[in-house]
């Protein structure tokens, strides 16, 4: 039986969107048992109303909740009952616990990771890395996209190997590495970039291919895009941005004359397949790597579907022992892992 | 008479469609001299077949071009009698040239604007502030785009004050300022921006809004986005390239079957209203901030179009006075500007 702890209370459709997309899981995946942390008395309320097997299910009693509103560092100090804190903190203690999976506060998930969980042997920082649906069919990972500010060169280099070693656990076959820059020139960048490039190069336990501009995130002519903190953030935010922006610019055009919502009609399908195309929650959340167990943020919006998507996702990343790979990788490419 | 040198070989459709765009801007605008920088031969000839005044209209001979395939820096230095390099030289040798613009390489319009004309007393590093159309139908800059890497943060105050005067000149009043960062909270960000937030808030001659998250850059609540040149890189690359992508997707799944096709006829007015909205070229280039003169960098596919509106741009710019006026504003914020 493989056991995951869900954050029950975290995202905006919490709790029940949560609980629904648990149980989903555990009714489609026969050995998986699913921790839900949360309110009892209300979790238990809510379960009354769906048929599962009651061996794959439990509640950890965390009534508690952390909200986007606070300070994300006090809040894990000092809210020690809430789902996440809880939660991690169960994964922590239990062996046989294989991670940890919240659409709440990024900030708070990110610090009871890097406190309550702690880091592989090895890894300087961890980081959180999203996958994107690419033009192609394909997905694109961005790592890290904003748990670190100010990462140093050799922080980026683990990023590179950790995401690498993520991306072939997740089916992709020799991932190609790039690193986000200004330009596709070697030479290129800011001094981070500069130092980091020949690091990544040498490297020989990555294919990395060089340096990636950002317009060409969803080419699909990349695997796995190697930033610092800040200007992967940036990266995420303003494609998913701008993709809205002009999909609700589209949509107001639209509504706003007859004969287009008549041709809107006859493209529907059109539109389904665009959204689907790039509908992110099918490939469930951003993972943090490096941490001593798997963790998994969904997105704040998260519905049923896309906490399936996550269980489903750590899930497989646990098959296919993406903690034991990472460690092996590292090693391998000389950082010390057994201190 | 207001003179501006005109790059007729640089972008992917010179000459003819610089010398075309560069036609209709002095058919358009009196007082206005085109100094078309250029192989004179070839100039003359494309010429012949247009009508104007021949009092507006002058030839700069300068038969060496610099490619986007070469090293910058290398060939500004070695490349005298490039249409760059002269054309920029023309400019800050007679007073009565306002400025120059190029759709050419744009780090060979970088490096001839800091080696050959020079920045404005005061000035740290010059930036580079393209403008986008937002969603609202206003219009939003990034300064700087990726003429500085590794930016300090009095360069960012700088970046702040000058576009926030190129701004006042372009016709926005009171122009809201942001950070560009991780997250909207006061102390979010990287070393640099907490660095900088505290002296953009002081600073009494901008009006700072505080920091703004990448998805945020289109909303229309923002008339000047401040960032290190490789995250404000990141933010116009990745912008333009995810509107792209999304557009492309659209094509070919439009492409693709009958009925959508005959969707997309209904539709077509809402198509061009959409594609004029986040129509770039209407806004002219990038201009390159705190220069001794004014530099206009048009897009690289520039068409006829383009051109005109770089140089009514430019036009606009020298009639509003804005190196006059970041001179000013430079001072007021504390910089000193009379060494």
């Amino acid at each position: 039986m493989i056991k995951i702890v869900v954050d029950a209370f975290g995202g905006d459709n919490s709790p029940i969107e949560i609980v629904k997309g648990a149980i989903n899981a555990i009714n489609e995946i026969d050995d998986l048992h699913v921790i839900l942390a949360g309110d009892e008395a209300i979790l238990n309320n809510l379960l009354k109303e769906y048929s599962y097997n009651s061996e794959q299910l439990s509640i950890l009693n965390a009534p508690e909740i952390i909200t986007n509103n606070e300070g994300a560092t006090e809040a894990v100090k000092t809210k020690k009952d809430s789902s996440i804190v809880k939660g991690i903190v169960e994964c922590k203690e239990n062996d046989d616990i294989a991670g940890f999976i919240s659409a709440g506060s990024t900030g708070a998930v990110l610090t009871a990771g890097f406190l309550k969980l702690g880091r592989m042997k090895g890894v300087l920082r961890p980081a959180l890395c999203p996958i994107l649906p690419t033009f192609k069919g394909s997905s694109v990972m961005i790592c890290d996209c904003g748990a670190n500010m100010d990462t140093k060169p050799e922080q980026l280099e683990q990023f590179a190997v950790m995401a690498s070693a993520y991306a072939e656990v997740m089916g992709v076959n020799n991932p190609r590495v790039a690193l986000l820059n200004v330009g596709t020139e070697d030479h290129k960048g800011d001094i981070r970039c500069k130092e980091v490039f020949p690091k990544l190069k040498e490297n020989k336990h990555i294919n990395f291919v060089g340096n990636m501009e950002a317009r060409d995130l969803l080419t699909g002519d990349y695997d796995v895009v190697v930033s610092d903190g800040f200007s992967g953030n940036v990266l995420l935010k303003s494609t998913e941005g701008s993709m809205k922006t002009l999909l609700t610019c589209l949509k107001t055009e639209i509504k706003s004359g007859f004969w287009s919502k008549v041709g809107a009609l006859f493209m529907r399908k059109t539109f389904k397949k665009i959204k689907d195309t790039f509908d992110y929650s099918k490939y469930g959340g951003a993972v943090l790597l490096g941490c001593k167990k798997l963790i998994v943020k969904g997105h704040g919006s998260s519905n049923a579907n896309s906490i399936t998507a996550c269980i489903k996702q750590l899930y497989s990343m646990h098959e296919g022992k993406l903690i034991e790979k990472i460690s092996s990788r590292l090693e391998k490419s000389g950082f010390v892992v057994n201190e």
